[in-house]
C-alpha cells in the first residue's frame, strides 16, 4: 500500500512501522523528513515530479511510502480491555469520513474500531491519509456480520447504543462500563436488523431545518459525550 | 453560482429560493425532482452527459442548477437574537469543513456563523454541496477583521471562547447567555492576537497519541457541547 503527503509521511516516519521504498521528488526540500526517512529504508527513489503525478492522484506534496497493506486486529484483542469503549461503523462509504472517525477515535482512545468486510470502505490509502497517522494506532476489527458480532458483544456484558433519529436523548445515556457505539452509513443510517439488536438509541437533537449531520461529526459528538460520561465520577 | 448534484438540488428546491435555470441530463431519471423543477423555472436546458461534465468536475448526478450568487448578513441581524450562540471560524480553509460545519450549525440552530473575508474560503459551490442545503438557512456574516468584531462582541456582553490545546476541559465551560466559539484553522489553531482577546479556552481532551481532531468534528463537539449546556435547567 502506498501513502503520500508530507504530514501522513511524517506521523508514518515517528511509528515503529517498516517502511518498504520510498519515491520522492528530486528537489524536496525538507532535510529533516528525508533525514528521518534515510534511517528508515535504503530504498528510496527521487524522480521528476510527473513520475510522481504517475503513481498517484492524491496531493502527493513530492513523497510517497510504500508500505505493508493495513492489518485488521482480532476481536478478541479489543475484549481483552478491562473497561472497553467500542465503534462499530455499520458501513460507512466515504474514505473522509472513516479517516475522520479513526482521528476521533484515537484522540479518544477508544479500544477499537469494527467494520463489516463488505459494502464499507476499507482502511485504504485516502482513509489512512485523512487519519493523519491515526490508522497506526487504533486496532480496527474487520467482521463479517454485525448482527453476529453485537450478539456476540452483548453475550459477553456489552450494551449497545445505536444512533438514530426518535431515540433518547445522546446525553441521557450511561455509556459507563462495557460499551459498544454503532454509527450508521451516511445516507441510511443503520440498517434496520442492526437498530432492533441495540439496547439503546441514541439521537442527538437537531433543532433546525435541514436537520443531518455530517456523519463524522455525528460520530464525534457521541463518542466524546460517551468519554465525557465515562470520566464523570 | 452552480450548485450541482441530486441531493442538494433536491434540498434546494425545497427553499423559496430563486433558481436562474437549470442544465439537466437528457435521460435524467428522477421525475419527481424535475417535475419540482419544472414549477420552479422555465428555463431549462436538456443536454448529453459530456455537457454536463464540462461545465463542473463536481459529481453533478445529471443535474445543474444555476442560482444567484450567496448573499451574506450582517452582523446586526444576528445581534437581533435575545440568546444568541454564534460560531467564529479564525480561516478555515478547506471548503468540505466549512460545508459540514454550516450542516452542523443548522442541526445546532445556532444564530450565525462570522468568517473573515480574507484567506478563508467563501460559501462556494463545494460549500454549498458539502453542507447539504444548510447554507441556505444559516445566516453567514463576513468582516474585515477578527479582534475587531470580537471586540465589539465583548462590548455587547458576549463571553468568547476559543478553542485550543492547554485550555480548559471544553465541558467546564459556562456556555450559557450571549457565548461567541472561535474554531480555528486546520494546521495552525487560532491565530495568537485571536487567542489573545478570548475570556476563555476550551480544550477537547486528547488521550491518544496523534492528538489531532478534523476541524469539523472537533467544532461539531464544542457546538453540540455548548447547545447541551445552554439547555440544561
Amino acid at each position: 500500500m502506498r501513502i503520500c503527503g508530507k504530514n501522513v509521511a511524517k506521523e508514518y516516519l515517528n511509528t515503529n512501522e517498516k517502511i518498504n521504498s520510498a519515491i520522492v521528488f528530486e528537489n524536496f526540500n525538507d532535510e529533516d523528513l528525508l533525514n528521518k526517512l534515510k534511517k528508515k529504508t535504503n530504498n528510496i527513489k527521487f524522480v521528476k515530479k510527473f513520475e510522481l503525478d504517475r503513481i498517484t492522484k492524491e496531493n502527493h506534496q513530492g513523497i510517497i511510502l510504500n508500505i505493508d497493506d493495513y492489518k485488521y486486529s482480532n476481536l478478541d484483542e479489543l475484549l481483552k480491555d478491562e473497561n472497553p469503549l467500542i465503534v462499530i461503523l455499520d458501513h460507512i462509504e466515504d474514505p473522509h469520513n472513516f479517516g475522520a472517525i479513526i482521528r476521533t477515535c484515537e484522540a479518544a482512545n477508544v479500544t477499537g474500531i469494527i467494520i463489516p468486510k463488505n459494502r464499507c470502505v476499507d482502511v485504504n490509502e485516502t482513509v489512512i491519509r485523512t487519519s493523519v497517522g491515526a490508522s497506526k494506532y487504533v486496532k480496527i476489527v474487520e467482521i463479517t456480520n454485525i448482527v453476529n458480532t453485537i450478539k456476540e458483544l452483548k453475550s459477553k456484558g456489552f450494551w449497545i447504543v445505536g444512533t438514530d433519529m426518535d431515540g433518547q436523548d445522546y446525553s441521557s445515556i450511561d455509556y459507563k462500563g462495557k460499551t459498544c457505539v454503532i454509527v450508521g452509513n451516511e445516507g441510511s443510517g443503520m440498517s434496520r436488523i442492526v437498530r432492533e439488536n441495540c439496547d439503546f438509541i441514541a439521537t442527538i437533537p437537531m433543532n433546525g431545518k435541514i436537520n443531518s449531520l455530517n456523519a463524522s461529526v455525528a460520530a464525534g459528538i457521541i463518542i466524546y459525550e460517551a468519554v465525557r460520561i465515562r470520566n464523570e465520577l
